[in-house]
């Protein structure tokens, strides 16, 4: 039998997916399960992106450009300038998902043995893209007592080596639900440029800031042009999931040009999502609202029924749509699986994302868990009743 | 100035889009081009497929399973088992093109500093793809002497090594359009066996076989299921390139575990082309009847107008639709910007891609060409014409 290699063999586990074969057996008992676990969203897809798509009169489905549409790409610099993002077509590659975006900005600016610097907790999926490209990350830790602000730069600059190639942020952040303020990202500039490292910013959720605050991005920092790369995504903004379209953007010419031969050799991106997210930049300004009002009030009731319960400690997101829960149990993932396998209440019972896989540093955030709050208020609030009792229930 | 990785300057430029910006300048200047560069069919996409896209009734635009819809998963087993692949639903996984599926196999069977040998010419992104995971490629000679026959396995024997962890095949070939008879894939599959590596084969072209011959998969041989790896597409096949769905299939457990984590880290494949590859497996046999003989005549016509040219060497393709040609020219790639930069005849001039780029081994096929029979018939005769008239005007 041939060997896998070894690679292979160190690709971490989705922790937002290894659980569903759990939640496939508990459906089929007939289980109802409450999904807090992925950040699937049900708020609708705008009707102009899909609409777009119906209305297709496609005869030949032929490559597109390997940067994507042209039109698609000035479209979307119109979007970025809106946001004081001072950004052209030309520095934009359209890719197959923010996924796709990592993997290229991953490739173009780090060798096997590299090192990239990250707050953790992180999209657990850098795991994945670092492994795949072979990449070394150093976490940085950040705390639920701050709501896991920007750790002090004396954190990061104690772990900078010659091998160090960036810092990577998630602004705002998921799993934290972080928004990094003005300040925090001019001292993360500063870094880069002194230490003359890339600032890659993941920021996927920009639309996603509550409470009337404001995102910041390293795109607008004139003096990071050489050394910030901005990776973006339509899947959160425009509950496009499906689409897996997103770009890497940089005003580097040679990030670009590198990230662009990764781009062409795997052809181009998807056409009918690409006429998708094109059709989306003209999504008006009041889906928006709505579900940034939406996203507020499930967030608040989210947190209140978290805050509610015995035992647990929430930081209170600003961006995105996840939190992290501290809970009154050892092994967050023993308790996610029993939450599956064993529980319920009425015959239903919650899916959850244990954290740990959200942390670099091995046995941290074992008590942790990610809760999405992508669901329905009514369902929100049941999903807290159902862990209150849960958790009572397995403590006991 | 913050540097670039060695992988990301290592990245080759695509022998197939490198000379883009030659002809866009082309363009501008007025000139029409016979695009004989690049594998884009103008053959109507399937209609089944198109309106299944046009008939979308999705809300929300979400996340697909990670190894993509069940459904059309099973739907092409049932495909595969008609062609004498016998394969199931949990045997594949669905991927972003093709190029997806080679990535997702290189990274499950070969570490950095790993080798896999291909017989060259090979379809030039395989070096993209190899660079990206950190694989070398060694190559093993195939000459056009014999239309690109397998080499002899003595010649694979030699280059056979404790890193050697795959022979990776393209069949029928692009760039060559060969098509390996049941013999030669018996004693790939022999070879495979005995030094216990894997057997990739790239089948993205399986029905594009003509003059009646068979193709012959690696995964209907029942004694290599554990070494048999197959990669697919739905580009050629339904003229879908810009689909971007493909798949990895193998009957080796472990692969398709490991392949299913970096295709978790990815998320899902695109949603609206997974309809369209779904919908497009009830495409009529008759559309592929008719497709077949079209290509039949474009390669007749393209074969022997190239046989008519002075100097001129081409091996005939029993398969796929390109042919790698030998001009009487010392440097390919001079001519070809040439082509586009300084020739024309009656405003019109050609696009070939420059062959070298399909060679790993320095300096070999620098006066070939790949020709991709992709253009009507007409067209594919006024580029002889344009050729044999380029070819004298070049050499005087």
């Amino acid at each position: 039998m041939p060997k896998i290699s070894v690679k292979g063999n160190s690709m971490p586990e989705s922790p937002i997916r290894k659980l569903v074969p759990f939640a496939e057996a508990a459906i089929k008992k007939g289980r109802k399960i409450y999904q807090l676990n992925i950040g699937q969203p049900d708020i609708k897809t705008p009707s102009v992106a899909l609409d777009a798509v119906r209305n297709h009169t496609i005869e030949v489905l032929s490559y597109s450009h390997s940067a994507g549409f042209e039109g698609y790409r000035n479209k979307l610099a119109d979007y970025y300038r809106k946001h004081d993002i001072p950004v052209s077509g030309e520095e934009i590659i359209i890719s197959t998902g923010g996924s796709e975006a990592l993997l290229f900005a991953m490739g173009s600016i780090a060798d096997a043995g590299d090192e990239i610097i990250i707050p953790e907790p992180f999209y657990a999926n850098y795991n994945g893209f670092a492994t795949a490209s072979g990449i070394k990350i150093i976490p940085v830790e950040s705390k639920i007592e701050t709501n896991f602000a920007l750790p002090p730069i004396a954190d990061f600059e104690k772990l900078i080596t010659p091998n160090t190639k960036a810092i990577l942020i998630c602004n705002p952040g998921n799993p934290t639900g972080y928004l990094y303020t003005k300040e925090e990202i001019d001292q993360l500039a500063d870094m880069a440029i002194k230490h003359d490292i890339f600032l890659v910013a993941d920021e996927v959720y920009r639309e996603f800031a509550y409470d009337g605050a404001k995102h910041h991005s390293v795109m607008s920092i004139e003096k990071l042009k050489n050394h910030a790369i901005m990776i973006d995504s339509v899947s959160k903004r425009y509950s496009m999931c499906g689409a897996r379209i997103g770009c890497i953007a940089s005003k580097n010419k040679e990030v670009i040009a590198t990230a662009m031969k990764f781009a062409q050799a795997r052809l181009s991106p998807p056409t009918f999502e690409q006429i998708a997210s094109e059709a989306a930049l003209d999504t008006p300004q009041s889906y928006f609202d709505e579900v940034i009002e939406e996203y507020t009030l499930r967030r608040n009731i989210l947190i209140a029924g978290l805050e509610s319960i015995d035992g647990v400690k929430v930081a209170t997101p600003k961006g995105a749509f996840y939190c992290i829960a501290e809970l009154p149990v050892k092994n967050a993932d023993d308790f996610a699986k029993w939450l599956l396998e064993e529980y319920q209440l009425d015959n239903e019972t919650i899916m959850v994302a244990p954290a740990a896989g959200f942390y670099s540093t091995p046995n941290t955030g074992l008590n942790q868990v990610r809760i999405a709050y992508v669901l329905k208020r009514e369902n929100l609030e049941r999903a807290i009743v159902i862990l209150k009792d849960a958790l009572t229930v397995y403590n006991n």
